[in-house]
């Protein structure tokens, strides 16, 4: 009974999927859809990403909380259009809620890049298509080198891995070597970048994996 | 519809909730419920404070993950009881996984404390009650100050706050004053705990706290 609901659930958020593939193609917009654990680092690497990237492409984002609109008025200091879901208690985005999300930041802004900050888990919100291009998984070294095991779905399905927060690596545990051939037995082809928000080391793998989209 | 399904699932939870509590009452055990992100630090607190109190209390453990038995293989090797849950692709414990891993874990030992480590998850894990007496909210500085407003439910419900990974907090902009704050406006009487696993740091307050369970 739960399982024939829950399919329900997926196939509406399914058709809605295709609604947003559909309106992204029209516009010739591209949409990433970027999942970590609370404070791994989302919303800091959108922010220097648009410092790097915002003058060449008009990038928009859509910014998913349970609560707050701190990250949007982050994302809003830099001067690009953002909104701001807050889903009450959904521990994830559905395809629905980012379709009327999307109308609304297309309403007056022509954009080319679209990043979506899904909520902070790395369980529910890799479940849910909402109708990106690719799900970029973000993992923050303070986090532990054992996360990729411990969550394979997100790390299967992601087209990148960011690894964040380098420049704390020596004062931790994490070892580099052991999530990267964890995630590789998981995933055999996504790029993995490891990136440092504060310096900005790392950036440019990332940036250039951006360009290629 | 999906209201209706989900007030279905609560209540079939709540109902095995009530029978743990009744389980552990029977037995005189404290049950306490361990939520925070992934990496937050809960599995290395279990480990500081089994080396510090497992002679004076028979301790248990329930470990919930999605996937692998990491965790319970790190605490194994302290030699108390621990069971494994994973969960496969659910977010969170509910009372029904409980009340197997509970009625395995007594079924060879006389426990006075049973941690159960929830799956890594600000969001899902605050929704259920497993018929713990406590939940225990676990909040890493490498996090960001911003999680108490942004994770509302969990800080509400929490029975104490156990901030952790101190000895990081000079890496960071972590403020100690604005969490504290955030946390005591939807929670006035749970006390503040501000911990390093690695030092063992302000693990007396933490000890005390069991201590008076």
């Amino acid at each position: 009974m739960k399982i024939k609901v829950m399919d329900k659930v997926l196939a509406a958020n399914d058709a809605w999927a295709e609604e947003n593939r559909k309106f992204l193609a029209q516009r010739s917009i591209t949409m990433l859809n970027l999942i970590g654990s609370p404070g791994s680092g989302k919303t800091s690497l959108l922010e220097k990403t648009i410092d790097l990237l915002g003058k060449k492409l008009r990038i928009g984002v859509i910014e998913g909380d349970i609560a707050t609109s701190r990250d949007a008025e982050r994302i809003g200091k830099k001067g690009i259009p953002v909104f701001q879901i807050n889903t009450g208690n959904a521990c994830h985005l559905d395809a629905h809620l980012v379709n009327a999300a999307l109308k609304e930041l297309c309403k007056s802004s022509r954009l080319n890049l679209i990043f979506v900050e899904n909520i902070g888990n790395l369980v529910c919100p890799a479940e849910f298509d909402i109708g990106e291009h690719a799900k970029i998984a973000i993992l923050s070294v303070t986090e532990g080198d054992d996360k990729v095991e411990k969550y394979p779905l997100l790390f299967s399905e992601a087209k990148a891995l960011i690894i964040t927060k380098l420049s704390l690596l020596s004062h931790t545990n994490f070892k580099l070597e052991k999530a990267e051939k964890d995630f590789r037995k998981v995933n055999r082809e996504a790029p993995i970048l490891r990136i440092d928000n504060i310096s900005g080391e790392g950036f440019s793998g990332w940036i250039a994996f951006l360009n290629n989209m």
